[in-house]
């Protein structure tokens, strides 16, 4: 019978077993259980809560438990609900009335508490990794096709010609503000709330300070109550993870677009693609597919968390088990989308040729044109509509600018002349030369400073 | 190499496969998957598309790999992706070229649309079994405490007196519905798919008819590209599950309300409740608490498919490979939920002196006296106001309605005479006896509508 | 003071009038609301609960109102909280004691829950409309072009040959379903919860079935409790509503593509498309990505109302208002989305030359090839590896499958001969029929099975 | 006709037209519209991109502007699509061909963008300045009833005593966090987008610099085509608010519950509470449950923009315009929960005499009791096993701890002592003495650490 129910005249039914255990997934946070375990057993010797032998003999066991798991010798019991009552019981087993007294001065309610705060301190790290390391291979990819134009779209029609890299380096900023929100996550979660017990606090002497610095936590969480009901840190790294998911969704489709027939701007390497089982001509993009589709789980989990922390009353409820399996399943998703992204990325193919060459059709240069009158005098209102009106025509009449005559342009606004041709994919792309635009001298700039942002690794 | 990868220079990217596999989790459809090729093989050969005797050989092939597979001898294998090239590569792997026959005239499009549409119908039936079960033992505490009466509220605010009965009933319609829900997504999953080829159908003389009736369809699909890409029935069925989860987020609110020390309306069984790690006393509702966390999960789950197939052109895209796990898992914890509410249900015991008790106190015959006026020929407007200022005076002489005066009665009408002293919570729960209503004579009527209902099986 | 104080000393705090107030959106159920108000007084009079002066001057009274109303003459107020007690107040005030006597035997609950299912009812008619209206522009456009072919997809990548009509009546078969969805909803929508009063029912003998076949509904509900706490009709709806904005943004997603410079296959209508506030030459398709971003908003107030109603107990609860403004806005989006959406599909072009033209490119015919093979007597896995080795060496030389010499084809199997010029995307398109498939014959009938789906109007 | 549709030959669909409209809901963005053209007019001023003459005649007409739409003067309208639009329109209607030359070096790409992170900054600065005004009045009710206790709950199970101030100052830490988050998401919105063009920048020697500084913006956006697509700042803000609105949903919930008959912990003030339109005696907690009920709104507006975002193609799309009305309500819905609560709270009378006699039940000294055991020399476990049994054995004997004789004590351990009657309510409190306990002291602690919060205004 579980060591916890000695008011209780009959055990728990078998399903409800089942149903309420844990420890199918929360086994995975047995490295923070037990790391989390060693600092309250050496605090409460030093407080003199439990004699230094008994501190002793429970390190001793509690190090050959973690033996036990990292060998796969341990056998996780149903029956004992949750990592803790697990770790316990064997600790139990193994060291008799000694480890009977690990759990003085403490409740599952603020242990789990701070197993979670280390395991998402843990995952932001490894987050924020995986992001750096797809931000180098956007780099990687700008920076190598560095004078690469194509053309800029918006409503998925041809718009503005621009540089290739600095459509990567659109997405190097969203991630660089994706690594900013989870550091500010990673801020909020470096609170340590052991000490907090079931809800009140403890009734021993203990030094919580203590136990912070051996774990290496920057503060102790404030309110005890708070403290073992408080999962915003799991919501806010989901948050962050939904919005990194949504980035990455916005990448995968531009993916999926370019490397088909019809825009056939990139070549994925054959090993980030795969075939059909019935088409064997097929090399599809499946991995930016399925990274896009990911999206929906990750969203998911955010809203899942959300809906079971609403209009729970103080303190802890058990509603609160629900935060584990969201969580790990954001985490693993999300690092691993990371991770192949940026291994196709890094070894996808540009088609310049193809994208030099769709800067011809769509009279992208319009702005520009309009522009070059607003230079010359006109305002700009009715600089694009006379613009709007020679597109018609030239459209009607299938010419490109410059097979335009400038008997032609005139018709349309008597400022135009001779050097309206010197208007190019080039020109416009120079024009655009202030902080952030995409002339080749802005964008070389801000390669430099995504170069040095990228040499910064001490990010927490 | 893969079976599908002739065209391809390069093996695919070990990270890549990782993350593409669906094997760690489809191979749970296996049954289907194995049931749909037996019916597919017995039609190719029918149609003269392959020879019998390679058919008997294939059938022979699968039926010995549904036995390894049932057997735990089966080895599943990441880099066949899925379980249909699993079961493919194996099938080649024992019957050589008989088993390169197997997927002639099929793509895995619209074999994994077949296989998931067998699993959501059998998943259905087994969520009906499950409400059905729950709305038993509803039925069952009902009918054993016909006759407690107990306050019901609106607000969490004591309002008028009603029968526990009536409450639990109130459960048993919504369980009704969706069970409702759930047959009417059985009508649209019920239509056979294979056939439909990558996309665009297949080229060969194929029986479609056939395969449907070999494998219980009731008809069709009428549209391939539809076919390859519908995941309508998985949404529709997390969108049932998701109303049946809200339900039972509610049961769960109230039985951990009533099981609180200040409601004292219901003790639950020891076998679902659990103890705490500090503190010796507690007796805790985890079950309902559980099942009340869990509706955020099932929710996140609508959602991330919802969200996933937002915006995907057709047909077939590898962002649906993400419809599994999240169905999955709302199957999974849907059913488990409605068993162990309803072995909780099945055994709580009703502390009906206390519900009883509870309807002294808060007014709860306030309507009825205001109706009581009503009847004496006042407006139910001025009846409302005149009771209003009435409550408000017995609050403030902390007097119960049995204890106020005929004089201080009259003071607040000159209707008032001795009679409304007849009025009781027995007279009051008497008097609404309209159909649907809380007097024991409907709710009598209400018990044997159910007790019909649930003497019906064959719900499919 | 309201008319609903009589307990309260203190009026309420204005901040907290507004904050609570619904009469800013739920003045829109006043059709709804005064219906149901004339049918509970007809009834009440019926069974001389009230006298039929009286009902004749309520009534009188009431049809007054509605013209206010209609006419804007109507002064809605605030302190008056819905519009329940908008047109009760109104009531008394022009008519006296015969108005005070309308909310006899009713309570706001029930009243409420009886305006909802009545707009609800009206919207699910409303939005069928609009469905089938939508329905009968893709079968125009796909009538229109039966037989122009196009490349079919999957994963973006081209996969075979497929007809242009097939493709729309995928879209076809997908309303067909939400039209069904919507049906299925309503069935669970038509029931009559006045009577249900409060929570508990009335103490007055009424007449249920007579206020449900006044007001046309099918029957009455049958739990006072779960009447006044039930919304499932409205998360149903907004879970319907949510899969048909599903399916319009894969429609929105592909009229996107397919009017991109890259694809080139549509011109939406200039009617139906925007310009840019700076570039001249764009014509942008603003309608189909308002339509795709407007499903965010339908997912979301689904989303909200589960989230509002997980957990509340029963009965009657505030959090409840909070069912309106989504679903008003759920219904105004999904309407006028479906509408517009019409009209861009029957104004549309089809560039039917650059359709057909793609099928040259991409090696659409892989898989026939594979077929003719396995006709020949080879299994189909390898024939499929043939054809990809023979398709990796047609695009390192650059051949199309028709530039292939016959000696090059039988380098990849030596039964190839050469009847394999004969494999056409024509050839393609006819072979793919079976019941569902592309082939002309198979998309015929199903435009002949459209056809008749459209001309049955009385879905209802 | 459009200023912008030169290019077209008809207009656009009337539907349409209403259909794609923002300026029902976006002419709210008017201040920031205004003041973002005006500085932009100083900025092409003073580069000489227009004359200073124009400059002043457009500075004055959007002054003239402003004040015809403060004084409702103004005419919106539909045709004109979005406030951008129809604030130019009227400007060139007003000063002609000064007017013409505003949108210069800029799109409304960059303009809306502009907009909304003036909005969103300005929003949370009032979101910050209400979660502060709540957290006065959670500080007011905290420090006015320093010494009430209560029991604590876990399972909403009576759990251990602890001070109401204690619990009240648990939701004072949630909105410190709160607050928290949006000054971390305000350092992401403040970054001026303004000269990011269409997408690419512009062709005009523009100085963005400047254009930060003159409307307070720290920083400026560094990709054009990353700060065109954006809409990071309007998730974060929607994500802080979902979290901050699951903290009111949960103070909203204990409102309920401790106002309930069977809590019965506090009286609402009558403003704050609502009649019922049928039960005279009812006095609800409306305001509570409707804070409750709209976590559910703003959950939902978070998916919507999550949902509309999810893989869109780089720059800008329509689907965007999508971002307002949820952002909106959400604010709006937010700001207006955070001030009622805030009235609420500070007006609520708590009952002191019924929390205190609360703890005599549900024996919530049973953790310090084994602690004592502990203090003794017992092991943990072990005094926690010996606790359960005597638990269970006084409620078999309707027994409080009290009530019990040292005889009973001892047969459950031989180390219980008469000094074990010492164990009170007041001594466990006393006893949780560690930083964040619920001891008098630690509370006293805390209440003068929240009081230095509350001083510092200075927050953005």
């Amino acid at each position: 019978m579980s060591l916890i129910r000695g008011r209780f005249k009959n055990d728990i039914n078998k399903e409800v077993s089942r149903y309420t255990a844990s420890i199918p997934y929360d086994w995975r946070l047995y490295t923070y259980d037990i790391e989390g375990s060693l600092a309250h057993t050496k605090m409460l010797a030093k407080q003199k809560i439990i004699g230094s032998k008994d501190a002793r003999e429970i390190t001793h066991g509690l190090k050959a438990i973690k033996k036990e798991i990292e060998q796969n010798k341990f056998v996780f019991k149903e029956e004992l609900e949750d990592i803790h009552m697990n770790i316990e019981s064997r600790l139990i087993e193994i060291m008799g009335k000694a480890g009977s007294k690990l759990h003085t001065a403490r409740s599952r309610n603020d242990q789990i508490a701070l197993d979670l705060r280390m395991f998402v301190k843990n995952a932001i790290q490894g987050t924020i990794t995986d992001i750096q390391t797809l931000q180098k291979a956007l780099f990687y990819v700008a920076d190598l096709h560095q004078n690469v134009a194509m053309p800029g779209y918006t409503h998925l029609q041809r718009a503005q010609p621009i540089l290739l890299a600095h459509h990567f380096l659109a997405y190097f900023e969203m991630l660089q503000r994706d690594k900013e929100r989870l550091l500010d996550c990673f801020k909020r979660t470096d609170a340590m709330p052991l000490g907090s017990g079931a809800l009140a606090g403890v009734s021993y002497n203990i030094d919580r300070e203590f136990v912070a610095k051996e774990l290496g936590f920057k503060s102790i969480t404030k309110n005890s109550i708070d403290a073992v009901s408080d999962r915003d840190f799991i919501i806010e790294y989901e948050s962050a993870a939904s919005i990194c998911m949504m980035h990455i969704s916005r990448l995968a489709e531009e993916l999926v677009l370019w490397s088909s027939s019809e825009f056939g701007f990139i070549e994925l390497d054959e090993s980030f693609t795969t075939g059909s089982s019935i088409m064997p001509q097929k090399k599809n993009p499946d991995v930016a597919e399925l990274g896009r589709g990911k999206t929906g789980r990750v969203y998911g989990n955010l809203l899942a968390m959300l809906t079971t922390m609403k209009g729970l009353p103080l303190a802890y409820n058990r509603d609160l088990q629900e935060d584990k399996e969201g969580l790990f399943d954001t985490v693993d998703n999300l690092n691993s989308t990371l991770k192949v992204f940026t291994g196709m990325i890094n070894s996808l193919k540009v088609k310049s040729d193809v994208m030099i060459n769709s800067l011809n059709e769509g009279y992208l240069l319009a702005t520009d044109i309009a522009d070059y009158l607003v230079k010359k005098g006109e305002t700009f209102r009715k600089a694009h509509a006379a613009m709007g009106k020679l597109v018609r025509w030239a459209i009607e009449n299938k010419k490109s600018f410059s097979e335009i005559s400038i008997d032609e342009y005139m018709k349309y606004s008597s400022l135009f002349e001779d050097d309206v041709y010197l208007i190019t994919a080039q020109s416009a792309l120079e024009a655009r030369n202030n902080i952030g635009d995409t002339s080749p001298e802005q964008v070389k700039k801000a390669l430099k400073a995504a170069k040095i942002k990228l040499s910064k690794t001490n990010f927490v």
